[in-house]
């Protein structure tokens, strides 16, 4: 009887989609994931093909060019990556994107992003967090002035998600500055030929090295009025909080189907590896170790997996979300840490997508809110 | 917006039902509790209680005087227990000497005894662990030898839960020494006016102060031939194999309603207890502390729902439940432990039933298998 | 190669007493130590046996009755009583009060107070914590208030060791209360025969069952003016924090000898049972839990001989005190529990001194100031 | 009153050494260390000019070259380069080789090598671990073979630090293949104009990117008879285990250093940075947090001192140095990874040194003997 980490939200069909995502990941996206690594970014081309074989906004209505499906396939397509620590080409800052459009947009903005953003063609980033300023809303300085038809936006975003390849910015700035909440709003840059728009340099990360993560300046760039997301100031604050559960969810299905796949590379290592005589999964340290790891996976499998299945039916809330991303990632870090111990020396190389995970694992309990602010979020709910 | 625990299995017969449960034990089993710790068992005259209002052998087939529920009903009994700390009268190795009679015994002896378990005027208990021996069935030497129209029993056995008050004890012994598992049976021994039983005096525990957990000394007893369960011998091994998913998720049952008294007890006492002038639930080291604990246990409940809704199914594996019974009992330690740092001082009296929590809860990852050997069957089916 | 645990800071003349305690403790204390636990006080008699052979005040100068020696006698005698979990005597706390009669007393209090802590015939308590004010200070209700000759004190106390043998109690109140902790002062109450002083029941706690820890009452005591410690009002803020290093230091010394002895008692367990046709220690996990224990014990070991060292020279301060405290307790906490994993069922009993290390061990983390306390007194430091 | 990691065994001396290797790896280590990070080594210059200014080989007679000093100076520069992450260029290695030559080596080999060695005009590499055989010398399978007056050199290594760098190598291999442990011998590579000696692609590594990482390749290298360290085949295997004191507490020493480094710059960045409208260093979570890491700090740093103490005595036994080195870095690895935790995303990046702490520290938990290894040697003493 072998361990058995199967979502129980899965059917025939999404298994069928399973199987596509897996072979474009194995094809077109694990060969030049060295590559990618070594560039700093996966490029415009990855992102146009997995929009051509409909991998991109699987769950936005076939109406607006999506694939009109659920978080299911969503997860699906997270999971299969994450597997494999394939952490440069961020689907998921992507679709978080699409789903502001799709939540908060006008009709407008809707057709005039969401097809786009399914082909591939306009890869989304978000541009929240500033230097100095965290996970702190309050803290954003980047202003958006209404001039005649116009919005002048100004300022600096830092650690910004697909920063170099995007087409298109979600710019969280102050429309009211003198208004706390209420004055913040969501701006759409497209920044294509986009006078006063500057991708810094990439970011220097320990890990991640395949992900374009960069800082963004605003110099007085310019745009028209209908960019502004919704098309009603002072809205951006709940814009931003109507999505956490489905950010921190994400994050939380990354953790577990890390962890499931550095459980298996181990598990085939320890087997295949001897020392003193023996293979090392035979080693009763190794052996409670593997039963330990597979045991916290199994219980991260099936926490997440309820909350997927919550998510579907419309009814996950931010604090479980906020639970399941500190949680999963927590563990996340601990079962990594555990599983490379296991390689030895070759788990501190890039021969084994083990020394990937480690490092690229480590941001998981830092972006998308520390999991400090997860504590602070689910203490206000006790 | 509270954070909510509420099992995923229950329905509205569940809940009914549990209102009933909590009735008795706040009205009866609770008020007696002290007494209890103090004289080392709770008596018989609230197991005949409870038979008469139906809380025994919920799960029973109502044929054999049993409630005709499913696991559920268990779980709801051991929950209510659980959360106030009451270990005194363990319902659950009742159930568990039903359940083997039920799935193993002839029909002569699931009519002889389990009308009477349902009613409580057979207490039951198991007799398998012997001194020296510990989780290792090979280490039996309890004899059970064919003789003329009896089986003779011989040898003693300790750590046996409901040891005092027990009217049924199913005896694990050799009836062929020589043959290793495969000698192995299980005999039911009626204990009133027995010759040759003796109860030795209640172990002097750390916890589980009002559990009568004994040594049974067994010199001579002579039972007739068909107190062999199932009738046939050597199946001792297999019998006993085959609950253990029952066994063991019952322990990870009352290991998560535990965690969930813990935490609602200790909420309520840092919120009325005042420290520097103000609430100990105000200070973040409080606040987060707490929000750690209502995680893990919000994910504990999420994984033991999943393994009550398998085991109502029919399909609970060994390893799932192993793995259940480990990781919730581990948790229950870390857990508990954190919540009576918060109560101070007070933590260490029995002024709170945190303090009995502490103590009660150390056991869990010991019997049913000590959690070594959890690892050990996890290991072994990787 | 044996794992050395010696201390460093020993010698030839401290060897000498360490075997004359241990002879005084396995002759004397360790063949009541059941009764004493069952009678919840360990009685006045071996308090003076004690003092009879020169085991009390060994720190205390010769000129006042002591034994004229340092802070390593007192520390030999609290390792030889915690490798045992001989807890029911609290000769730290009878040293903590004899200290500050030492350090801050007027020289008739110490004439008339240290020979007969001494000789054990007055036994002394520290009446600080009261209901419901924790580690706070701020927070003493107590009141010591002048009325011609006298102090008249009313007041409740909790928790306090020593509670019912105490003939001395060093009373924490406020003699002026409008001044805040400038209002603070410590009055000496001799319990013979005193008026408004009442003992109440001893507290149910979950472990140190051989220490009378009690509820004191004073309603109207009145005691002399000359019983002011040091005979100025308002320094018991100061008095009580000048002995902070020396109290941090006894518990850290406690737990370092009590993870000691659970490490010696486990080893010998391990080697002695067997468990599926083996000697439990020979198992991997068994070695490398052991390994780890070991590990942990010299590094708190050699930690506490360095503040020992410091002690004695004079130059431990607080902050240094305070994580030596927290972190050997909180160590003491883990080593404690992975030793009594080991020991299986009989590990919850108390067949084996494992049992009661445990229960003992946990108020560790909580009195002296909690750990939490701890932290936030090095946090100010850094 | 700030917190004070001082070495317990340093002296006026030791200290303006210390100045002189503080100016030395400011000026002339550190502005290069981005480079070497880039390049995969630190190149040979460096090397050279430590050697001009007196810092390797500090504890090496001056007869041979050395700086006369002892393990002190050694520690100190270790500790200089450990707080600031400069792990590219490794002196520790080439120490350890000096000291096996110092210890093992002839007359001649000691004239030969270790003035040069002192120069850093040869930097000395061991070449131990083979692929696929870890750290047990049992799976060794290079052999050297006598051939008339030279021995002939085939077999493969990897992970050799300071690897491609390397002008002398000591390679373990086979001289009596028959023989197991006894048939192993150390052979003295010179690598300038060595034919048939290669150095493979540096390793792609996680971390230690400064450092120069390679397999080593002997291809029928043939080096005169003269180069078997000490003159006697078969006496490598001890040899290698005379110095694992040595070795495993210089890992120790830069794990305690590292750890202090990451302390301070984390408090100087919680203090600077603001969340929520005040320094994140006033939260409590953080409060505690650091509070909780300069406990361990402190206690690592004792326990390391003592061993650097017996060390210089010549009394540090390979179970303690093992100990010291499996318990440092295991908390340099939890220590780091809450430090990187304090810094949010900042810490994920190279803007700030704890980012290359948290990959380079990963490693000290697998090299030099694994930390299970050690966990196995210390079980075998128990």
């Amino acid at each position: 009887m072998a361990i058995d980490f199967q979502p129980c939200w899965t059917d025939t069909e999404l298994e069928l989609y399973r199987d596509m995502v897996v072979r474009f990941i194995e094809q077109e996206m694990q060969p030049d994931d060295g590559a990618a690594r070594h560039r700093g970014h996966v490029g415009h081309a990855i992102w146009r093909r997995a929009g051509e074989v409909g991998l991109l906004c699987s769950d936005i209505p076939e109406a607006w060019g999506g694939g009109g499906g659920d978080f299911r396939h969503e997860a699906v397509l997270y999971e299969e990556m994450a597997r494999r620590s394939l952490t440069g080409m961020s689907v998921s800052v992507h679709s978080i994107v699409a789903h502001y459009i799709l939540n908060h947009g006008t009709e407008a903005q809707k057709a005039r992003y969401l097809p786009r953003m399914a082909r591939g063609e306009l890869v989304g980033a978000i541009a929240m967090t500033e230097p100095g300023a965290g996970s702190d809303l309050q803290g954003i300085r980047t202003r958006a002035i209404r001039s005649g038809d116009d919005y002048v936006i100004n300022g600096a975003k830092t650690f910004i998600t697909n920063g170099l390849l995007a087409g298109l910015v979600l710019v969280v700035a102050r429309t009211a500055p003198e208004q706390g909440s209420r004055g913040i709003s969501i701006l759409i840059v497209e920044t294509a030929d986009c006078r006063g728009y500057r991708v810094g340099q990439p970011l220097d990360k320990i890990g991640l090295k395949a992900q374009d993560t960069s800082e963004l300046f605003f110099d007085d760039v310019r745009v028209p009025a209908d960019r502004l997301l919704g098309g009603e100031e002072g809205r951006g604050f709940a814009q931003l909080m109507a999505d956490l559960p489905y950010e921190r969810l994400i994050i939380a299905v990354m953790a577990v189907a890390m962890m499931e796949g550095a459980y298996h590379e181990t598990l085939a290592y320890v087997r295949e590896r001897t020392a003193f005589g023996k293979p090392v999964a035979e080693f009763q340290n190794t052996r409670f170790k593997l039963a330990g790891i597979a045991t916290h996976v199994k219980a991260a499998r099936t926490f997440i997996d309820r909350c997927v299945q919550d998510m579907v039916a419309g009814k996950l809330d931010t604090v479980t979300a906020s639970m399941a991303k500190a949680w999963a990632t927590d563990l996340q870090g601990k079962v990594i840490d555990e599983c490379l111990q296991l390689f030895g020396g070759y788990g501190y190389t890039n021969d084994y997508v083990i020394g990937r995970m480690y490092v690229d694992a480590r941001v998981q309990r830092i972006y998308g809110g520390t999991n400090e602010i997860m504590m602070e979020v689910i203490a206000r709910a006790l």
